[in-house]
């Protein structure tokens, strides 16, 4: 094993204490006047009432899933075992390796949502003493979920490959593995959808029986659904978002060493296969300095010390692949694939910008077409999220011809394809930086909502406002990069994928994927209709969850009339309760789905002897992988489009032709709050749920393989 | 040549004699009271004017692209020419072929607009007879461009078949007329986008300044955008679909031909290459007697006669199938190919009417979902809209496996790949029946366009806008058949450009698609991106048209405020020329993309010796073609569910809790109506448009084949 692997362990052991050291940071600050802690006491409430609940389901769910996929990949594959290791021991060891990594992806969303609720009333009080202090303390408190889960997959999937055997075969461990990623992707599907179903559907319901029905302002205590729209963003983007880059990281991790076996077996260096691991511990270190650097100048814009703090971890992750790659690979094309990676991930923040943000042509031109009403923001909105498309593809197949060819230039086999896994964890280097940039999000916008609540002065809610502005974008910027991220590894994937089926078919190699076969083209048409089925299930899951909502609002100021004056406090908690049992259920069908139909196709298409199931198979995991992304791209874009569209709005800087603002209350104000409430199941619900569906599909295939074969 | 071959022309000048019949039959009729006619003569010279400009920017759009095309492919691609034609006698033979399907397509584009819009008005006044004369009016009406359209595709493809020397050289003309169905296709592109963007653009804008801002009601007569609303229906529905139909038949005949060369090569039976024309034969035949079994019982339903109408035509074109294949092709196994091929249209019909009608729970859905306002109806009609994928893929997906199965039970070569050719021209034998219903819609929804602003009685108003709801369902279904039409034919487009591939670089087969490469995964990705981009580019041509109609509509009301109070007469011809040109600008950036990607991509990957252009072309469009599927049958369907949800509580049949009625002026109404509007350029720009996109991409490889080659 190279002396540099010991990075792995010591970057993972660093990042803990990291995370420790700012969590006490954040604790031992004052959580603020009674009535906030109050307030975030509520919240903290909700949220763990709805995660007990929804890790349970999750739980079963996986405890089924583990022994089913232990036995049909032990018992019924019927393939003949890897060289000292029977068909029934993969099983058992896959049906562990899932459930370790439901139970890490699981930890990791549960660590993300608990910080976030604790850091929410403190950031809210750090707001009434100055910007920099609340930046602090929302950026310090996303750091904890950021830095913990990275560590987590990071350790888990060292452990566990050196559990497997790592040290003495490890061509073969990387292959014993795969169920890990599998587990975690499994759990991030159900914590993104469950989350993103609640997170929207209290939103949605809040805004249309608070504002629209009963004209009372956003976050008003006598909305009974306010406090279940604050949990909302604390289950959905923290406990989700976090499940989502765990598996992520994980998967695309394993996908890489697998990837790493074939060259390994040429040159005998194992280096190949542990270089992800390395790569990331060094990613660690550099997103940590990032964090550290931020710092705000006067009165500057919150983003500027974000951009620079990024920018700094984007710098030392090339020192850092400048270090790995020649001590492990010895090959300097690797490193400018490894370059071609980070670099993607600063490209993916100016595209987001551009397309999300009001300083830009399409934002501002959803704003105007508000103008004539909601029906033309709709369109307009849409319009501008399919167009997103361009710059999202144009990126990503960038990215993959470019690293692959440097992957071909070093000459070894099968190098092409590690050219895009080297470029993949390049990318996923800065992943701990942008994901506490992400949990900052939901922190600074539960503050706003506590000082709306508690009805803090116009001073100290412009900070909050500003900070939420901020939040909103960082927001986008990660769903841009799980999304071109998800896009860079999805070639890595595939081939891991390939390589696992001529692996277990004894094959020297299996890399045809031949979509003129016609049973290959209808696995393809069924991979893009998949795409759209589940996205469609995910915004009617909302929907139909906020009409409950709202039935339950509705009836509470039908039965308390002191409510709207002020007198009666409302009934959170059964609001909440109400929301959380509702969204539960509306994820189980569409979570269901992306994990039952590649199995059903692949055994489906085995039944026949014409078919070649196993690259049905592939056909649907790379055309569904596309789609998916593209999906995301349309569904995360026009939603923040969207949503900035209304804020312009609601800023005065919409002005009609004689040069009057058009601001809040205004018609275009709400034809602009139709297109943010539409946007909301996009870009939150569907849209990442739709970046863990395509790290699923690469899962469960890998892991199904012998059913296939 | 086999005796069977004459039914061709004889079927051919029969549907010509039948329409004129038709025809006459409709004028013979009195256009109504003058007022009526004077209506009708307003929109006839806005239709005019519109297809006069549209018509001369897509003429010289065409003479361009002829020439590059045929110099590109006589000089530029290199190849060898083929057997005795040299390299530039291939070219100009595609270049006039080009022009001839060009001109065939505008020619069937014209006939529908022209004969659509005279019947119009004497639709309007048979309706102030019976509902009976006013269906046959409509659907007789509707039965010209139907029948002869077909009857153009049909006989122009023969012609130049024998003139590129079918007789002599069967196993190469088919070759030659190749650039046939291209110019077909680039001339439907532009006609169903430049109609499609017209017709949503002078709706939307109409509404949204009439309705909304005005509080007039629809079509009256007030409204400067009202002749423009009027015009659009026949230049987009009739107009566009006409060229959309047309360069389908052609398409899926040229490249079904192409397919029947290999076993012709084996088997020396011309019959294999001159079937599809003999199928399409009959299936006029069967469409005639369908349309004239149309007879409406007492007070029934219209819909219910239409239906009748369409199942003779089905069964007869089964006796046509069964009467062809046996003579023609000697195999069972083909014949229940192609009845696959028609029971797919039928199946088409029920999904289309389950996913739109508001019979059915879909539609309901989105009606339910307006009470709680606009966003939550577009919310639910998007997951209506995406969820309708499902069925679609399904039935494409079976249909294909199906035929091809039982092609290759045939145990002849490539005769796989020809049982799909089978199944889709037993798919388009119905074409001529589906083409009348079509434009059966764009004639009475004029009719009750006419009929409200002449101020018709109750009565009359009834019969009209109970046909205008049969002829949504008809517009619709007519969507949802050229949509899996396209879909069917897609496997057999592919394997003509395969085919072709081998054929111009001297190899026995080219079968092997492999989207594992990097290359061509890359390609997949821009597929996916193209259809989502041109869907975005489409609907954004339609807002950007519309804003220029209001503002025209806003300018008028202000500067002769005797308009409103019916004093002075809006300038209509003003609206209807300002909506000509924003449109005819707006479709020429979306109109060139799928036709400069393609070749675009595909030189540049023909750049580099590392990549198989051919290969990267072939992964555009088959994965262009299934996302292009996908996104149609989301965007017609969504579109049709918002409409009839909108009709639905019009109608009075949305009710409150309370059981009180939710009718127009409600604010549920007022939701729908967003939907509505949404809705439009969904389903009659992009949706339609798509359909033809997908046609283009495989004509235009098709064509181009030797530069990538």
């Amino acid at each position: 094993m190279p002396g540099i692997f010991w990075v792995v362990p010591i970057a993972g052991i660093i990042a803990i204490i990291f995370a420790i050291f700012m969590a006490r940071d954040v604790l031992k600050r004052s959580p603020g006047t009674p009535q906030m802690e109050e307030i975030g006491g509520m919240i903290l409430e909700g949220a763990w009432a709805f995660l007990k609940r929804q890790y349970s389901t999750i739980g079963w769910l996986s405890i089924v899933v583990a022994v089913v996929v232990g036995v049909l990949v032990g018992v019924l594959g019927g393939h003949r075992g890897i060289e000292g290791i029977t068909a029934l021991g993969i099983g058992w060891r896959t049906a562990i390796a899932f459930i370790a990594g439901a139970l890490c992806s699981a930890v990791s969303g549960f660590i993300g949502m608990i910080i976030a609720v604790k850091a929410n009333a403190r950031c809210a009080n750090a707001s009434r003493h100055s910007l920099k202090e609340a930046v602090n303390v929302a950026l310090r408190g996303g750091a904890v979920p950021g830095f913990l889960i990275v560590a987590l997959s990071l350790l888990g999937i060292t452990v566990i490959y050196f559990a497997y055997g790592g040290a003495n075969t490890p061509g073969i461990a990387p292959h014993l593995i795969v169920g890990f990623g599998f587990g975690a992707s499994f759990v991030a599907l159900f914590a993104q959808l469950g989350g993103g179903i609640y997170t929207k559907a209290a939103d949605m319901g809040a805004d249309l029986v608070g504002k629209i029905e009963a004209g009372i302002p956003e976050d008003d205590p006598r909305n009974a659904a306010v406090i279940a729209d604050l949990v909302g963003d604390n289950v959905g983007d923290c406990a989700g978002r976090g499940a989502d880059l765990f598996e992520s990281t994980a998967a695309e991790n394993i996908g890489a060493m697998i990837l790493g076996i074939t060259i390994y077996a040429i040159t005998g260096n194992v280096a190949w296969i542990l270089f992800p691991l390395v790569v990331r511990a060094f990613g660690i270190i550099a997103s940590m300095v990032g964090i550290l650097c931020v710092r705000i100048r006067g009165d500057e814009n919150p983003m500027n010390a974000l951009n620079r703090g990024f920018y700094v971890a984007i710098a030392l992750s090339i020192v850092g692949m400048l270090i790995t790659v020649p001590i492990m690979l010895d090959n300097w094309w690797l490193f400018w694939a490894g370059v071609v990676g980070i670099l993607t991930s600063v490209v993916v923040v100016f595209i987001t910008q551009y397309y999300t943000e009001s300083r830009f042509r399409p934002t501002r031109s959803i704003a105007e077409a508000s103008k004539t009403g909601p029906a033309t923001n709709i369109v307009t909105g849409t319009a501008v999220g399919l167009e997103t498309t361009l710059a999202t593809a144009v990126v990503i197949g960038s990215a993959l011809l470019l690293s692959y060819w440097m992957g071909t230039m070093t000459g070894l086999p099968g190098a092409g394809a590690f050219g895009t896994a080297v470029a993949t964890m390049g990318m996923l280097m800065a992943c701990p930086y942008i994901l506490s940039e992400d949990t900052f999000g939901p922190i600074t916008d539960n503050a706003n909502g506590i000082n709306t609540m508690t009805g803090a002065g116009e001073e100290v809610r412009r900070i909050t406002d500003r900070l939420d502005a901020v939040g909103n974008t960082t927001k986008a910027l990660t769903k841009g990069y799980a999304m071109v991220s998800a896009g860079l590894a999805a070639f890595l994937l595939f081939q891991a994928y390939l390589d696992r089926v001529a692996f277990l078919r004894g094959l020297d190699s299996f890399n045809v994927v031949n979509i003129a076969r016609v049973d290959v083209f209808v696995g393809a048409l069924l991979a893009v209709m998949l795409v759209f089925l589940f996205a469609g299930m995910a915004i009617r899951a909302v929907s139909s969850t906020a009409s409950k909502i709202i039935e339950e609002v509705r009836r509470q100021f039908r039965e308390s009339p002191g409510i709207l004056t002020g007198e009666t406090r409302p009934d959170y908690a059964r609001a909440v309760d109400i929301t959380a049992r509702a969204s539960l259920r509306g994820m189980i069908i569409p979570g269901l789905l992306p994990v039952l139909a590649p199995v059903i196709i692949g055994v489906l298409f085995k039944l026949s002897p014409h078919y070649d199931a196993a690259m049905v198979v592939a056909a649907l995991l790379m055309v569904g992988t596309i789609a998916g992304i593209m999906m995301a791209s349309f569904m995360n874009n026009s939603g923040g489009a969207w949503d900035n569209a209304k804020k312009y709005i609601e800023d005065n800087q919409l002005k009609d032709m004689a040069g009057n603002i058009l601001g809040k209350g205004s018609p275009a104000h709400a034809a602009a709050v139709v297109g943010d409430t539409v946007g909301d199941p996009f870009k939150d619900t569907a849209g990442p749920s739709l970046h863990v569906l395509v790290k699923l599909l690469s899962t469960i295939t890998l892991v199904m393989c012998p059913l296939f074969v």
